[in-house]
């Protein structure tokens, strides 16, 4: 993970802020043919996403399908919208994405976290999670909380988040 | 409790909506003195509270001072901001308070639940979650979600919020 910690301690790799058009390029550390330099991760902030192409990767993983009216509302009042590529030469394809809402001041909460599962177990997933805490820390959110399914509290675990600091649980409340 | 749940199941005693000016007036169901219909409990979901009156309620149940400025910047942000009041005459006190953060479509995340320590025991915690639940209800959010400190929640489990559904976790990642 050499490479990806050499992207994220070297800002000046992120153009644009939040809710702007600033993107992560890299080059793919997992290719090793000879058009590895066409080849790259993409991370962006950029928030006009194709929904259809949302969908068919939240389709891979299984997620329900919801309505892309509540999907792009969801989008345009998150805080942070964060998604990762692949690009060959022009051509990209949505491998990522996470998403937190937040009061743009104490609290940010991260929902939404997918990676396509023909690019898991790469470290892209880490990759993802360590780009979007960096942008809700750029903005001085402290507090950053998520809620984990069961197989994935220890990848979350190993990125720092910890598992009811001070006994303080996680609860939810769904309609009748 | 009776008494609740008549002003919660009639919409029309909640005049306004999210950012308006909306608040809910009742009599106090604790007083028996013969001024008892100069006393009233009043909620609101205006935004624009006075911050030293917020901070005199937080530092009542002992939570850490923080900056007024960012408490300003989060009032602004969160999706819904409600407050509860004592109102006598034209006289009010701000007695409780609650705010929520959302995506606007899916998800809310209540955070700041306060009632100040001499209303505590007295149903008026209940009320006013009742009433912040109702408000994101009628927004269409149907995930609503906090995080909840060991010795509130059972509070909380009254209120109809499961621990830990499905197994899922919440997780906290705080800067080092």
């Amino acid at each position: 993970m050499g490479f990806w910690k050499s992207l994220f301690s070297n800002s000046d790799t992120v153009a644009g802020s939040r809710g702007g058009r600033g993107s992560a390029i890299a080059k793919d550390p997992r290719s090793s043919d000879p058009r590895a330099n066409d080849t790259r991760i993409v991370f962006s902030t950029e928030r006009e996403i194709d929904l259809y192409e949302l969908e068919e990767l939240c389709d891979a993983v299984g997620w329900a399908r919801r309505p892309l009216r509540k999907v792009r509302k969801a989008l345009q009042h998150s805080f942070l919208v964060v998604s990762m590529w692949e690009q060959r030469g022009v051509r990209r394809r949505l491998i990522g994405f996470a998403r937190a809402t937040s009061d743009h001041a104490f609290n940010a909460t991260i929902w939404d976290v997918v990676v396509h599962p023909s690019y898991q177990s790469q470290g892209l997933g880490k990759a993802l999670m360590q780009y979007t805490i960096k942008k809700l820390r750029s903005e001085d959110i402290s507090n950053i909380t998520l809620f984990a399914d069961p197989h994935v509290v220890d990848f979350y675990r190993r990125l720092g988040f910890i598992l009811d600091p001070e006994g303080i649980k996680g609860m939810f409340w769904y309609p009748d």
